[in-house]
């Protein structure tokens, strides 16, 4: 029962033999292969526009990269207050910006608001020299909570972003489950509502250590290759990275990997929602479920072996928070994930003595 | 007739296997994983001493974090004038320490001297506030003329180093050709001859995306775990670097590997000393020749489809520097460099018109 | 009315004769000359201990510098959420830090609580490698509303800070407003309560360009010296710095000239809250008086040539909030505001028609 | 008998005087004053053309500063390899670009060739990604070793710069001395020339702490402003650097004050040219004579109380360089060095005895 995170499992079959296949030949190093030429081609299909993609090995990189290419060192980026980027990096933007100043904005289910995002900007005037400037904004996609922006949420915030001077980039480490979800095509979720920058992650679901940087607008990526270069970010046998993303989106592999992660999460979440005590915290619109239980059904499930974190946020409504007895737990599902498995800890919540 | 980078050649199959395998299998994220932890382990075998060893997947990476737990960032980094970590890697030491300064010494094939070492460091008074402070040696080992520093000529550079209050570092990208070319132990070339940290690299010699930043004294390691993650180098599935490193260490398969790529190169280099117009221009020591060839030559190679590159250097006494009609080539072998395209390059360089 | 800024003010003709005289002479450089060894000796009897004191000409750099001295480039630097050092200083503590991340916590009347401090540690867990660890706490003394720290709720907050390997730091802009509103004695208010760094004001009260940072610690400055140098903050002609400290400190003019602001604050905020639709946001207990006026009133200050400052804040509880038709300001004395400002402007506010 | 450093003079009584007008009026902080404005317009009526200048306390801020509005952080720096930025500053430019890497050149009597720097910039291949990129080049107006360059070594050098795509920067620490050696104007030997930025400095020529950054052309100064500020460089007071700079500038005084300064320098080396055993090593063409003394000689001047600094080079032909028993020594003039403490100088050199 393994549900402590989209990084603990495999790699999809049809991406490990890409790697292999790679690493049989001799290949021009640092990213000038022809499997990462493949790669960056077909993202402009998958997102129906001429992008300029580069290649990392993990999210983190993806992120802070992405962000050293929007704001600048005295510029502030504003994303959720419990943004993987502010919490869960270890202050990789600020090393990577030059000491750009994250601003955490609160937010239910982890989502920023328009008025919210607007309170914000007010506090960072435009020209006043004492004030950082405002930069960026950085949304989750899907966010920390589980939950998805749609399309014309993205768009009404990019829309204030813009009207601001701010650039706007999406951490897309689990885009794929978003997207699955939204309905929506990869272009309308991104440039189309006005992104601007994209970590476009691979690695949870089912890759093996590969993240893109997407930027559809190719001349905010100027000076990204010396910025890739320089955070020792760029690989010399390249073609590991160009081989992954090349299967993961080949067939539409990378959507079938995230409906089936996707799939067992809402299997989890129906199942659990109507066991005793329980109560889902958040919508489940990706591959997490948050879901508050009794200490005991927690208990339980941990004795039987069962892999999850306990969880704490700002990010939950008081009346829905846990309370004494009560935890609030995380529980990632990925396309690994066996129906047994669900059954298994669905079966454990009904009946956890 | 690959002979352009040791980055070119495929992977090792026994490390790709052991990928494969660690991708099977679901495992705790971020290097928590048993492969990681075995991969320790073997490191400190090797070395004699217990190790504290940080993987990561590029060179850069290693080199450039490795400097930042050693090096503060008002203080001086003193390498060869054509370091990698001076010249190849964009600015990535002066990043990850937050502002150091690398000094390049001048020194005849690629190597520093004691007097050079020592003249240097008297222009940085220790304590002269004005002054860049002492902080860091570093050294490459191979270097990059292809070239190795013995024992003896290691511990000397590190006897001073430690004299003036200096950090040391080795740059181990080819460590292992280095290694083997040497005929002593891994401890020998490393901590006993003074050496703090080490940049040991396995992705040259046959791995995927694997180096190990090895610190001696696991003090000098306190902070480590933080300026990998906030450089965005520690892997979600960090099993990768563990299986890859594990793999390699394991039945000695790295001296193996090295021993191919130097064997290569050494045959490479006697069959060019013998063909007319050619001069080796530097020692072949590791698994690098380089060689001053008439353009003829190096025209023939090229028009054969060789791989290689021309390089410029100011590490080459004058009288064996390249005159007119003549050409410095760097041709590097590998694990994977075949004797008939030794012959024929060996071949084209006899005849080549 | 010069009610904007105690940075509008001028010189106490003491400091200013001071540096005439030192400028009068040739002197050692880089503040080696007798003006800063004087100046040094007189903080440490000041502050009753040996402390290790480096004068600079700014308020940012102090803050900047003193916490690049305690904090890491990847930990956590708690303030309250409108800190200057958070809000007014641009970024300077991410650039001298290397990317330290402040973390904002809110609190009435710019003021932290322990309970806030508490619960803003438990969400930076220490060892914890993907989450900033706990650095620094920095407290404003007095604070951005105008309020002061008893010295016991000092040795709260350090105290917690302390428990969790936290270095204390004290933005003292207004160090000597705070200290004669406080009674208590400088060593009370700072190292006998915990705190380790200052950053001890005198330009806001009657110096020129002149501050300093004492570490009550020495060890904690042992590269300070550099710290300032490369931030360019070591003025050649360093008895200007050291000429004004001496001075501020001679013959206690320092807290005479607080005395002066403050008790001139002490009179406008007593006029001001017998005013019509006048009330005093926070107790007024240095030299910053934050007032909700009405509109009405707000225009006539301004019509009568009065300069001051609109303020917005999160730090007002609702029920004083400014309400439809109603504006805070902020009002600053100094040393200079004469009686006549503080008539005219209570006058004003008595008749605004 | 102060040949130390024209650090160590005192302030022109002008300029005293207008610290003092200024410190006893309310003004504008951060700048916003009068003096501030009108130095701000009597620089670009120096220099002919409408500048964007910036007044800051130190030469190091105003390099440091100067260089990260015109270098980025993957950037090269070309410099002399005595260059003051490169040797002097601990590290600020490094700090402030970002970790730019500053790449020294040699070359005889502290100046850069048109050669040299053709060949550094030669190693430096633009779009090589693994190659910190062309980024600027900094001069030394005077230099180093007390020598000048006339405009057009400047306007070869800049030639070269801009055909590289290389910034232009002038460490104009004492601009004032070169200028009026060089019997040119303002303009021509900056941005007729070719320079797009210069550190203006004033300190070292009278003033008290008093340096302008100043950009010919103003679309580089657009974030300026923001650098400043997070550097910490941006005086609450800021009328002290108005003041200075505007009686500075007032009926050419800086012009009387630099050729006071440069007259002595003139006589000193006169003088010291004929003693025995003495000779001078680099033309004196500033306020520096550059001396090779028997160490009799000097060690008779310490005797009788002379200030001054014994020097290290890679800057004089061997021919030039001191030998056994000889020293070679920096006597540095200023516009208060009384024509006794030269004679003085000069007399003890012809009978050290």
């Amino acid at each position: 029962m393994q549900f402590a995170s989209d990084n603990g499992a495999g790699v999809a079959p049809e991406i490990l033999e890409a790697i292999a296949a790679s690493s049989r030949v001799n290949a021009p190093a640092y990213g000038a292969d022809d499997f990462s030429a493949r790669a960056a081609a077909a993202l402009s299909e998958v997102f129906e526009t001429k992008v300029a993609a580069f290649l990392v090995a993990t999210g983190t990189a993806a992120n802070a990269l992405a962000l050293s290419a929007l704001a600048r060192p005295w510029e502030a980026v504003f994303c959720h207050e419990e943004a993987h980027i502010h919490d869960d990096e270890c202050g990789a933007p600020e090393l990577f910006t030059g000491g750009a100043k994250l601003v955490g904005v609160a937010g239910e289910a982890g989502k920023l608001t328009p008025d919210a995002l607007r309170e914000t900007l007010a506090r960072f005037p435009r020209g006043l020299v004492k004030s950082p400037q405002p930069g960026a904004l950085s949304l989750s996609q899907a966010t920390e909570a589980g939950t998805i922006y749609r399309a014309d949420e993205i768009a009404d915030l990019c829309a204030i972003a813009r009207a601001a001077g701010v650039r706007t980039h999406m951490d897309g480490a689990r885009f794929a489950n978003a997207l699955v979800s939204s309905g929506r095509s990869p272009a309308d979720l991104t440039w189309r509502a006005g992104i601007e920058a994209l970590s476009f992650g691979a690695t949870k679901n089912g890759a093996l250590a590969c993240e893109a940087v997407v930027f559809f607008d190719p001349t905010l990526a100027e000076s990204f290759a010396y910025l890739r270069k320089r955070g020792g970010h760029t690989l010399s046998k390249g073609r590991l990275l160009g081989a992954q993303m090349e299967a993961y989106l080949k067939g539409d592999l990378w959507l079938q990997l995230a409906e089936r992660a996707n799939g067992a999460a809402a299997r989890l979440s129906r199942g659990l929602s109507t066991a005793p005590g329980v109560r889902i915290a958040w919508p489940t619109q990706a591959n997490e479920v948050f879901a508050v239980a009794p200490d005991a059904t927690a208990a339980a499930w941990r004795e039987a072996g069962a892999k999850f974190y306990e969880w704490t946020t700002r990010s939950l409504a008081p009346e829905r928070a846990p309370r004494a007895g009560e935890t609030l737990v995380r529980l990632v599902t990925s396309f690994e994930t066996a129906p047994e498995e669900i059954e298994r800890l669905v079966g454990l919540a009904a009946a956890p003595a």
